[in-house]
């Protein structure tokens, strides 16, 4: 088995070194001519002093948090925290390193062809990808390998199980605070230059005369790379942590224990290769296709990844299994059901994909609808992109239900673990695709501002429309594995009750709980289930709130430099673009602190106001179904925003390009439909890179908090 | 007993009969000047026509499932359909009835004193509301009198149960059809009415050159009276039956039974009456608050509903009662612990009002924080907005779960029921102040139609934005009842599940079922939560669609009149409004079909697909879940759409009526922040007069064909 383990270690190390080989590489290529490079230091130094007080920040909330689980539940479990926080910054560290390294060369590879541009771009986004998948991998594989081989503790220690799933919280929580950060400052710094750019002083996106210019490219670096690079990382670190949680809880007594545990990683290990394989494959064709060749790259990892899959879990699941032995969930499978449940996740996200793909891509019907009532005006436009989004949730759903039917007929609830698991391990390619949109859109700004011939911005935009529909095809990947990620960690959350209630030790707190029902008879899982299903929607308004806020903050300043220095108008004096960087960094921190507590702090509030009221077991309960709750509005609530605001942004981009309507008419840049667009636009940015994606973590971290609030009062 | 029955029957006439009354009084007044009459007797001429051919198409499915009903169940089965289907209807007409007449007198009252238009106004709603009370309670109290003292049925005999929840199908099915024809119909005049007069040709709200004029206010009568007063009937009836067949099960071996039964319908016959009386106390003090003189009478109803339940409940309830015996839900109380049940629904039907007002008032900081927002423009606008209809779900849906808990620990399940019973019991009252709404807006337009000199149409809109606000406190009113009354719902599945597990007849559907547990760990029950999940967004979408698509109709036939015949424009011709009306009732009938059939058809085919996959049990579980899914989401849907659109609305009116911005700068009408809070209100149109409200009897009537399904089922 070791060797197994240390292989998939060597796995992550490849993904490490493929980003080190490609960062070269990519350092080698043409930063461009001086104005761009200016331009390109000024987005970096602004990036990197937001990311370091970002960060600063969360690490206070950090140390109170690591201090609490070191002597609530122990050392193991504070080492683990750490080692999930500090991984998790560094993924979203990396993510913006190389993007704002990255994107002044796209700039300036667009500028000699498509095809050169695309492979930069590509490649920043491959580099960032792999980078989050190998830094999870080693994470998870090296701190359970420490844990079972060094300190050798037994797989299924509680120990170990309590690290891991630490190691999950510590991923969970950085992640939060940098997703909501960095939305909040791409999205204030984006919604705020616009009003006041576009909208007053009448002048285009990207003007360097804007003072928000900067901020708006360092957003897209600390909100769409290194915010997603965290979120992702957390994803893959949480759903191997979950589904190893399981293994040990259902196969605790099987010889074969070591081998299951392993699987997950295994999976992961497997197809950080695939996915390095899968980059080499994305290539323009001679259709010229920018989707076609990353998705061919997608295709490739995919197939691959199926066939390795076909040979590696025989080898790990040697004979049948069977869990929840005794009780109405039984369930016996062999190494065949959890292969068919692997392809059952691949095919999930290849589904979720096409979903995502026809309600934002420009040439559906959803973003042809919207781009048709933005002709009668900014109401109509908006009233039809909230249909849209309401309606994109529909789809994604019935997918997400199918595949819990199936994978559990197939292997029982390890079966949907199964399935997840391999939704993920897809995460290294699907980041890629994801770090590409930032990348472009920040190429597009420097060519810009930089100004450099129109037909580089024609090449740019070009990749960035694309990038708009892969960034709303990840978080339809993200939001759909986390959901079913958050059901893994409700399997665990039931599981591990039951764990704690049949070994308690007379006295303890589980001592005599007996069986937890979370039937939905008892008026108290009601409550839990409303519960839960308000947090999403709280959340989301206060995170629409936050970026209001932020964005006013940016108004004001920009007036006030146009004011205060006319110079700035005719050109002759460059505005203080680091006031607005400045104005926006601390906005930003200041807001997401509240938010991201609230899913920390309700299921152990909730668990002891109804402690206190009805006794343990329906308090138990009461969070369980609230676990629940949060996921069954957050991933309606996350799918809707995330798509229903790619809609909006490629309606406009529909428009932009010339948009010939139901009546004959044609509407181009700066038409009333335009305008109306850009209204839409506007409204989808935070929904779609602000609130949406940030329900994301908030739904797995109410459920690991509950996880480790089993653990606090096992000790008690 | 049958004294009581008798009496709480007497209360309905009496509803009744101070609707005739009321109606006469309110016809002596003066319609007003020829051209007043004449306008009012366009848009009479088209609320009838419409709600005609509505009520003809909705016949047509109604004779279906009648037919159905009659051989799937029964007899009494489908003549509970016919009384509640027909009732339903006819409160609806009798509300639109009332409204177009008393529009045009109160437009006449509104040019002699505020306090005149406000008297008739309210006294018009009263009316509905009353009828709406008074039929629902002659309704479901004579039909269950008909079946226990004419056909000599016991109170809880399967054929009383099936045919009182037959009645609550018959007015659900009624009313979401209402609903959503007349919402669709409302706001695809108002927002098509709006964008091609307003936006367009530069006219302003109710002008008469406008083809859609008439429209708009026939849209009013259908949508926001009759299809809100079928509505009310149905939570009113629904919620009754409900409680009355939790009683039926619960008790159906205790000696007290009749007057359990009885319980239910002599509180709302009980506060019938103090609704009565509270509508005299709705009176303009010195004060000259409009919503203080409402609120007074609200306040007057419900002190005097709390001292009559005070000596009604001892008097029926007249030794303790046990629910749930033998169960970890068992609870055994008293008659003073359903009194408390029944003040626990008065408090939580006041917070609710509070809350809700908070949010959609013109003084608290959600409205002004988004007219503070139109000042940047259409885009913060709607973000606000968004953000705050998604930050108004969060304290109702805690006010809900205290309620829950609160009435669960006083009297179990049976509780909540009579909470909730007590909180409809209002609705005569609550209706009412609904009903006012539409009215002072028809009254509006009329003056400017008319050319009434401005005060009047000064009063009217001081009574029009009073009017925004109660529409939105009485939505919130009604979203907060249906989420309790169909929790109610769902617990009776639960038992009557039960019952017809035990007591099969060997061979039967349900012989050899066993118990079905609704646990969450079980994946047939997260399948249920999900699908139920997206069944609200899905309808959201469908049904915001539908508007855009009716109001798309509407912006093309005024355009072609404009453009067919210039006279229009000039004042020198007339515009065809018949032809506006015809275009939306055709748009209307044929939108509203397929989404009113989704929650019809939902449940149905979910059972037969997971019975076919995992057996009886699961399906049975899976749609349990699949009513609580509807419930959770549907609650935060609609409360977010109704609170959300209300803020739009008056952010609009405030800046209408001058807003001093942040900054110190005033906006008006016509300013650029205007237009910004034109385009909110625009999209908050559909959100809370469609979409939102439609979700209301969505939820219940998936929940009441879930009950009808086990009565079919328990036949086979």
């Amino acid at each position: 088995m070791s060797f197994t383990l240390e292989l998939v270690i060597a796995a992550g190390v490849l993904a490490v070194l493929y980003g080190i080989v490609q960062t070269a590489a990519l350092l080698r290529e043409s930063p461009g001519n001086a104005k761009m490079q200016e331009i390109a230091a000024a987005i970096q130094e602004g990036a990197q002093a937001y990311l370091k007080r970002q960060y600063t920040a969360i690490a206070i909330v950090g140390v109170v948090v690591l201090i609490a689980l070191y002597f609530l539940i122990g050392g193991y479990s504070a080492a683990g925290f750490l080692i999930g926080a500090v991984l998790s910054g560094a993924a979203g560290f990396a993510g913006m390193l190389i993007s704002v390294r990255a994107n002044v060369r796209t700039a300036q590879a667009a500028s000699e062809s498509l095809a050169k541009g695309l492979k930069l771009a590509f490649t920043s986004g491959a580099i960032t990808g792999l980078l989050v998948a190998g830094f999870a991998l080693i994470g998870v594989a090296g701190y359970y390998g420490y844990l079972t081989q060094v300190q050798g503790l037994a797989p299924a220690d509680r120990h170990v199980i309590d690290g891991l799933v630490s190691l999950g919280f510590g991923a969970s929580l950085i992640s939060i605070f940098a997703r909501l950060g960095g939305g909040i400052f791409t999205k204030g710094a984006d919604v705020g230059g616009d009003m006041v750019g576009k909208v007053e002083a009448g002048i285009p996106e990207d003007d360097p005369r804007n003072a928000a210019t900067i901020a708006d490219n360092v957003g897209d670096n600390v909100g769409d790379c290194a915010g997603m690079a965290a979120d992702l990382f957390e994803t893959y670190a949480v759903t191997t942590v979950a589904t190893m949680v399981l293994a040990a809880i259902f196969f605790g007594g099987s010889a074969l224990l070591p081998s299951i545990m392993l699987l997950p990683l295994a999976i992961c290990g497997v197809c950080i290769i695939t996915s390095i394989i899968g980059t080499f494959a994305v290539r323009l064709g001679k259709s010229g296709s920018i989707m076609g060749a990353l998705y061919q790259g997608l295709i490739v990892t995919g197939v691959l990844s199926a066939i390795a899959l076909w040979f590696l879990i025989p080898a790990l699941v040697t004979e049948p299994l069977t869990v929840n032995a005794g009780t109405p969930l039984e369930k016996t499978f062999d190494s065949m059901s959890l292969f068919y449940c692997s392809m059952a996740g691949l095919v999930i996200t290849a589904l979720i994909v096409m979903i995502t793909e026809y309600y934002t891509g420009t040439n559906f019907r959803p973003v042809k609808s919207v781009a048709q009532a933005s002709v009668s005006g900014h109401g109509t436009n908006v009233i039809q992109g909230l249909a849209m989004s309401l309606e994109a949730t529909a789809a994604p759903a019935l997918v997400i239900i199918v595949g819990i039917i199936v994978t559990y007929n197939l292997a029982g609830l390890f079966g949907i673990a199964i399935a997840t698991t391999a939704m993920l391990s897809l995460a290294g390619f699907v980041v890629a695709l994801d770090a590409f949109g930032p990348v472009t859109d920040n190429a597009g700004g420097i060519a810009e501002m930089a100004g450099l011939p129109p037909e580089v911005r024609v090449t740019t935009d070009a990749l960035d429309a694309v990038g708009n529909t892969t960034k709303a095809v990840t978080k339809g990947y993200a939001i759909g594995s986390a959901g079913l990620g958050a059901l893994v960690l409700f399997a665990a959350y039931t599981e591990d009750l039951k764990y704690f209630a049949a070994n308690a030790t007379p006295g303890s707190f589980f001592d005599g709980l007996g069986a937890v029902a979370f039937d939905l008879s008892n008026p108290y899982v009601v409550v839990g289930l409303l519960f839960g299903g308000l947090l999403p929607f709280l959340f989301g308004g206060m995170s629409m709130t936050a970026v209001g806020r932020a964005a006013q903050s940016v108004v004001v300043e920009v007036r006030r430099q146009f004011r205060e220095n006319p110079g700035i108008m005719t050109g002759e004096v460059k505005p203080e673009y680091g006031r607005a960087v400045d104005i926006l960094t601390k906005a930003a921190i200041r807001e997401m602190i509240v938010p991201s507590l609230l899913p920390v702090a309700s299921p152990i509030v909730l668990f002891f106001v109804i402690n206190a009221i009805a006794g343990k077991v329906d308090a138990f309960a009461c969070v369980g179904a609230m676990l629940m709750g949060v996921i069954v509005t957050g991933l309606f609530v996350a799918i809707s925003m995330t798509s229903g605001g790619g809609a909006w942004d490629n309606a406009k981009k529909v428009i932009e390009e010339g948009f010939t309507d139901s009546d004959g008419v044609l509407h181009g840049k700066g038409s009333e439909a335009h305008k109306a667009a850009v209204t839409g636009d506007t409204v989808g940015d935070p929904y779609k890179d602000t609130s949406g994606p940030a329900v994301n973590p908030m739904i797995k971290i109410t459920n690991i908090v509950a996880l480790l609030l089993l653990a606090v009062l096992a000790q008690q």
